[in-house]
């Protein structure tokens, strides 16, 4: 049995994202036998004292690391995805008789799903046309950048704002809380933060709902992670959804409503367990993530300046707009593109380097578990394929 | 690192069911490096070419076993488990046009929670009381049995029939297929066959959907196969409920709308490789499970003409009722149904026979990969704690 493999590394996947080889060397004996039962984890039961724990430690390890209140919060760990929320959200908290409409900044590829689908969702069940206000949307400048603060504007009755902290496709990341001087202090605010919670501090409790499906910086595919305000779920069933999801059912059972993913559940308490004992907190992480970020759009600006061999999907004219998780960008033509990817492949042992399908190019995701070590080998790679097909 | 666990074997949960010891161990390695990949199975992208083979090849795997064609019917591997469908299914089929109310037997613990949430689900979203003819249910028997053929009369405008083949905690399995000689062709068979689901062979071909989690023969939780007739979802999207379980949708996209448990469905299709190379077909694993189930409702049947010292959940002449997944029993008392899960563990390592939290006492949960070794020693365990205790 191969208990390491160096190249799990050096995986710059959009998602799923690299896990650190501690937790994958743990999962790989604990497949066979996890020794407090002496049994399989994926022979252990759900409704087992010993899940029930990993539940609530993996809770307050969230809790913990975003600074907030178990009174004032509760965490649900539930399937589906984010796409799951993108439906959700607007089955749950758009209200017809309030004839108050969603709000949604679109602000790349993401966005734009979670905004059409809420869109789909509200028309199809209420028979009504045009019931969400986009109060921000990139596509007309292809999604270069994102908004200021002074270019969001919300409606005071606003049902709710929903906005997505980081667009992988395009490597754009919110560096300021949209409204944040709303003369509204209710404004319920829910963000999508599937490519980008964990990997620094924020002010959580701004935020309603704070959502993530779990395969970039948590955990595998699989669990969604749903840090919400108890107030939105407390007496609140929605029996009209599916009560898999419903946030107050499962809120009730500590997300064992139905059987969950044990797997994924435990594996992003791995996950969490490596993040608390090895990097400390957020202010930590954030700082390592800064640095790895850094490394690449220096390498990337520098170049552009000088030939404009590689060019950064967000100028850096922009630079206040850039992803410290997602760096794209693009080469000249779809030949030394090619060239580019395979080279990195075969003889950098750099992997999963090509860009979203919608949009072509290069993208370097670099999420919490990548190493600094193999962000240098890519900096090194960018400068040593820019010399020799420059 | 441990490469064995002998225990997994004795693991007699409901549910999550035993999986092969050679799949555990395939994953063990593989959760480090998959060799045609080298990748952790958690770093490989779910738009890899890899992975859509692996979803190729586990539907045509479920398709040769029920003997379905590809022409006809599209397998889905989709997450919330089976609780998610009880939501989706009336959402999905019920149409309030045509004032045709869905038909449910009512045969246990699930099958009632199914009718529930269906009712729930029609009511909310249509604003109408009883949506749903209740034809059959077990409840005032105690769930003793379940109906015969003759019990079962569908309308013949049912907008479908839905009902749960194998009740896990009541151990009851249906032998027949209710209406089976309908005097209407085209009644739409919806079928709950998250516990039995390639247990034995059906007649697929009389279902418009199958459904079943894949948690007790199939593989872990976290994934559920759709096995559904194409005409059903063909040019037909649900733009109110949720893209991710939309079946057009994911049927158009392979089961790759959205991310999927990459996990979770590689592992079901290492559970159908053993299931074929191993044990061959249905025919072969229904003559096992049978075997099996035989041994320990021969010993409990002789013990209770004897002095009722185990009382079988489903009564001897109710045996056509019987399910061969799930054997419970109860005994006397509180005190010694304590005692004999004690000694079963500490004595004779023999794991998760605690019954459901319903229903209280005994369930031995013999699915697919239970070998026939363990239920030779529940069986032996059954009999000596007899001896010991009478």
């Amino acid at each position: 049995m191969q208990n390491s493999n160096l190249y799990n590394l050096r995986n710059f996947s959009g998602g799923p994202g690299v896990l650190p080889q501690c937790v994958l060397q743990q999962l790989s004996e604990e497949i066979i036998n996890v020794p407090e039962m002496n049994l399989s984890l994926l022979g252990i039961s759900h409704r087992s004292d010993w899940f029930a724990n990993v539940v609530v430690e993996l809770e307050q390890r969230f809790l913990q690391l975003l600074n907030l209140s178990a009174d004032e919060y509760k965490v649900l760990f539930l399937q589906g995805g984010a796409t799951q929320q993108f439906a959700q959200i607007p089955y749950y908290f758009y209200d017809y008789n309030k004839q108050a409409k969603p709000e949604y900044i679109v602000s790349g590829y993401w966005s734009r799903l979670a905004f059409v689908e809420a869109q789909n969702i509200i028309s199809n069940n209420h028979k009504i046309q045009n019931p969400i206000n986009k109060i921000w949307d990139g596509e007309n400048i292809k999604f270069e950048h994102l908004p200021s603060q002074n270019d969001i504007v919300c409606n005071d009755n606003a049902a709710y704002l929903h906005y997505i902290s980081n667009e992988t496709v395009e490597g754009l990341q919110f560096n300021f809380i949209p409204n944040e001087n709303s003369k509204n202090p209710n404004l319920l605010r829910i963000i999508d933060m599937s490519s980008d919670l964990l990997s620094r501090p924020i002010e959580a409790n701004k935020f309603g709902i704070i959502y993530a499906h779990a395969q970039k910086n948590l955990g595998p595919a699989g669990i969604t992670v749903i840090i919400i305000r108890k107030n939105l779920y407390e007496n609140k069933q929605n029996l009209g959804w599916c009560s898999a999801f419903d946030y107050y059912k499962q809120a009730e059972k500590n997300s064992i409503y139905n059987t969950p993913p044990v797997f994924a559940i435990y594996t992003t308490l791995l996950v969490l367990r490596w993040m608390q004992n090895e990097i400390g907190n957020l202010q930590n992480m954030e700082k390592i993530n800064n640095q790895k970020a850094a490394l690449l759009y220096n390498v990337l600006d520098e170049i552009y300046q000088q030939n404009q061999f590689y060019i950064p999907q967000v100028p850096e004219k922009y630079k206040e707009s850039r992803s410290i998780m997602n760096v794209s960008f693009h080469l000249q033509n779809a030949e030394i593109t090619q060239k580019f990817l395979q080279q990195a492949e075969q003889q950098a042992k750099l992997f999963g380097l090509k860009g979203h399908r919608s949009l072509g190019g290069i993208r370097a995701s670099i999420y919490n578990a990548m190493p600094l070590k193999s962000v240098e080998l890519l900096a090194d790679f960018l400068r040593d394929f820019w010399n020799k097909n420059k």
